[in-house]
């Protein structure tokens, strides 16, 4: 291929590390907390996460008030020793959990290897998605990191996106982004001109390509694939 | 400079992360847990600490009963509750300190963008050592490991640098080894015509060479002046 590929843009949740499999069996952790103080009007653990998952759907992921509201809904009043327990057991979990997917590390020091500029473009609360980059001990891995709070406003990914690239000196046709989400991470990027990577992996794995501009250029379903696809264009 | 290196061989404690550090505040914590439980005949934490230190330089880091010969040295049968309390504080504190030393990783990644080759050799309880590796998120930096336990016998530190550079297939003037102790690292790498980095850190950092053998080719206060050093050689 003539293309020449200089630069790995990545987005964080659900491609570096396992977002969706770490915060469920977190919420089921804090649903079974919740239950085992004896408050809440509840059948089941399994009874008060399904109510907990629809609190979660309607006001979404970044919203505080999830486990007040789980109150409200079985008729109590918001109670603080259960939301801290919740909490406290959603919390311990998710950390415990919080590590990289398969093969990511030999992946991104292969990259680095191979003289690869390195990014990460991710939507989310700054602080939260910075914790988690701490956490996972991979900052010194990547030369620009994008989070969408210091920037803000609509089609977030494409300005992170074209923020990072500006900062990396790379042009959109020598950079690669490697995402989960077809409708941020891989339309932003097909827009601007990058060959892209979708990862199957997490709550958007069973969602479809409908247009051209929602088809990647190529689906992986490990990371490690990329030194494949990598080498066919410049090794 | 005409020699040529290309693999550096690294101790892993107090060489790439702050075992002294980190051991002293988890040896406080551990005994003003213990003091706190009020059983032991003691006047303050700081008694019991240093009753614990004597204990510890009597028996050995490695010794498992270091709390049960303190409860004896205070006139009382061993305590499993005691002993427990000092086990959890201790072990909390430590693996809550366990980071790398500054600019560690960042200097690691510097070496092997440069295709240098990267080993550990280490002397200590082998599941011992893989657990700091492993939390410390630094096993794919390596291409080799060795630690004693899995060689034993005289002049450790001499095979587990043999070992490793058979393994790398680098010879020992192709070599350098980077570690703080004189008596083991420097002279052992000395011997066998390694280039050698003694890194100034934690409790055998007032040491003194007293011969030829002891001395190092380098001596540095942190891993990154490595860079520094290397591309004198041959970057």
């Amino acid at each position: 291929m003539d293309k020449k590929i200089k630069a790995i843009l990545f987005d964080l949740d659900d491609t570096l590390h396992d977002s969706t499999g770490q915060v469920d069996t977190a919420r089921k952790a804090a649903a079974t907390a919740i239950y085992n103080e004896g408050i809440l009007p509840a059948t089941s653990p399994e009874e008060v996460y399904k109510k907990y998952l629809e609190i979660v759907k309607k006001y979404g992921t970044n919203y505080e008030g999830h486990l007040s509201i789980l109150c409200k809904k079985y008729g109590i009043k918001p109670d603080p020793r259960l939301v801290a327990a919740g909490r406290v057991a959603y919390h311990n979990t998710k950390f415990a959990l919080l590590t990289l997917l398969p093969r990511t590390q030999e992946t991104l020091l292969w990259l680095i290897k191979n003289n690869f500029k390195l990014g990460i473009v991710t939507n989310g609360i700054e602080e939260k998605q910075w914790e988690k980059i701490i956490r996972l001990k991979i900052r010194p891995f990547f030369d620009d990191i994008q989070i969408s709070e210091s920037i803000g406003g609509h089609d977030q990914k494409k300005r992170l996106i074209l923020t990072c690239l500006r900062n990396l000196k790379i042009k959109p046709e020598e950079a690669m982004l490697v995402g989960d989400k077809i409708k941020t991470d891989i339309v932003s990027a097909n827009k601007l001109g990058l060959t892209t990577v979708r990862i199957i992996h997490g709550r958007y794995k069973d969602e479809k390509s409908r247009s051209e501009l929602e088809k990647p250029t190529y689906t992986i379903k490990e990371i490690s694939e990329l030194i494949k696809i990598l080498k066919k264009y410049n090794i």
